[in-house]
């Protein structure tokens, strides 16, 4: 069996029950539960907040480390022998939360291999604690770091789409786990840069540019409210909300979003005056929150 | 501290070890973890799969049956004394999926109770099992058991949009859990009837149903692709997904679509062929499927 297993979105006491009885042997355990063979751990998991020696002490396993790419093109390495053992792959958050994940199901599938997903929260269900109702979002989109020459702009048509709708946006920041300089990577040196992670300020800064240069008026810096979110399900010690307008968010101090990984969420025009009493109490001025989904958004606030 | 814990979707063994520490005290837990004085459960748990008296038993606590009106209107009782002690709510899936738990977190925050929320896959992510992208999903929609005087068709202009936008719409069946007979109801007798669980069939109907009456042309039934999922996460014994047009749905048996709760997708017109493709596992009919995918949809298939 292979087994793709949800590990939520903190730290390694967010897999669930089951997961963790599905790929540990451990003594608190059914003993019919047979410890999976090998163990890989997707390499985003730099995102958590733990570090894989952590993860490894607590799941009392060693694990294998599993890039994206690999996970992409050495699927047939993960899956050796899941035909008669069995093999798990341990992934941030949910394993439907990124598209390499149904790759590997499918190629699994076309293998014979039987398969079986351990679900977990993810972003797109736990950016609920922001306040606003899941029900009242749209689609997702994702940021991507912006070069001197590379702007990428399609997530802009994707707000545009959600916003005409009154609808909320959640955006996905970008993070850069394995790159290489120009340079290592001509000499093809197997050398990478430390992880980056886009934050807050350059998102809004990025999202800012696209609107001056598009002008379909959808982002106001002054007039658009948005929410970011860090570390979402990480408790009082980890996870920071902020809201505020875009020109609010930009002008905070990097540091008060909290630690990567960050998202943001851009508050669409049906918003509910409820959802705006919850997300006040993270506002950076109360007042100018209140003032704007008033005036702006056409909120019936107490 | 008030503790709202989610269960994730299908038994027992869905909660997270996190959460399992926070709301138990366990033999094989730090010692540091103090059990809550009070474990509600939120009666909507009638959809896992599970039993209270099994939960009991894995949890080793009673627990205290909560229902969503008790927890909206006497929020205050469920919050007694958490200032002071620990106090835990469970809830299905994510504590972000319904209206009623962030309302009762504003209340907390007005009572100055500390909170904390310990998140878990919900529909909202893990519907991502049938192969769709969770990135093509526009909102999502809840359908209502119609009756002959009352057929709220609001969730029609929602699928609208997004079938305009093609995007994928998940659509959420009723369920009635605490109903009470007219004749009970006027007689204020509490005696409740058993729990109905909308059928994949019924919201095909009723979909139709809808679409003859307003005729946005927006759902058709021998055009319109769709897939229905249940017991999302329970594994080979209990999930269940059947892919295929609206009309081949509404013939298939009831039976087939395994046990409720059930969901419903409706595929958006953004489809990607590899989506399409993971989807086919489960038709009813793989070449009508395809034949749709192709000719309706515009999918380029191998």
């Amino acid at each position: 069996m292979f087994y793709i297993i949800g590990l939520g979105l903190c730290d390694e006491k967010d897999i669930t029950v089951r997961g963790l009885e599905m790929s540990f042997r451990r003594p608190h355990q059914m003993a019919a539960v047979k410890g999976c063979s090998r163990v890989y751990l997707e390499a985003y998991t730099s995102i958590l907040m733990v570090q894989r020696e952590r993860l490894e002490e607590f799941y009392g396993k060693q694990l294998i480390i599993a890039d994206r790419d690999t996970v992409e093109l050495e699927s047939d390495e993960i899956l050796r022998d899941a035909d008669k053992e069995d093999v798990a792959l341990l992934v941030v958050g949910d394993p439907f939360g990124a598209t390499t994940h149904p790759d590997i199901l499918l190629r699994a599938r076309s293998l014979r291999v039987p398969t079986q997903v351990i679900h977990n929260a993810s972003i797109l269900n736990a950016v609920g604690c922001c306040g606003l109702q899941l029900y009242n979002f749209g689609q997702t989109v994702s940021l991507v770091f912006f070069t001197e020459t590379w702007k990428p702009d399609s997530f802009y048509d994707r707000i545009k789409e959600n916003v005409d709708l009154g609808m909320h946006t959640l955006v996905l920041l970008d993070i850069k786990v394995k790159e290489q300089s120009d340079e290592n990577l001509a000499r093809g040196r197997k050398i990478y840069e430390p992880p980056r992670y886009m934050t807050i300020p350059q998102a809004v800064t990025q999202l800012v540019e696209i609107e001056s240069l598009r002008q379909d008026n959808i982002l106001s810096p002054s007039n658009t409210l948005v929410i970011a979110v860090s570390r979402v399900g990480g408790g009082d010690k980890h996870e920071r909300i902020v809201s505020g307008t875009l020109s609010e968010l930009n002008g905070h101090p990097p540091e008060a979003f909290g630690e990567p990984l960050h998202s943001l969420v851009i508050v669409g025009k049906r918003v509910h005056p409820l959802e705006i009493e919850y997300a006040q109490e993270f506002a950076i001025d109360e007042e100018n929150w209140r003032r704007v989904a008033e005036t702006v958004y056409g909120c019936a606030l107490d």
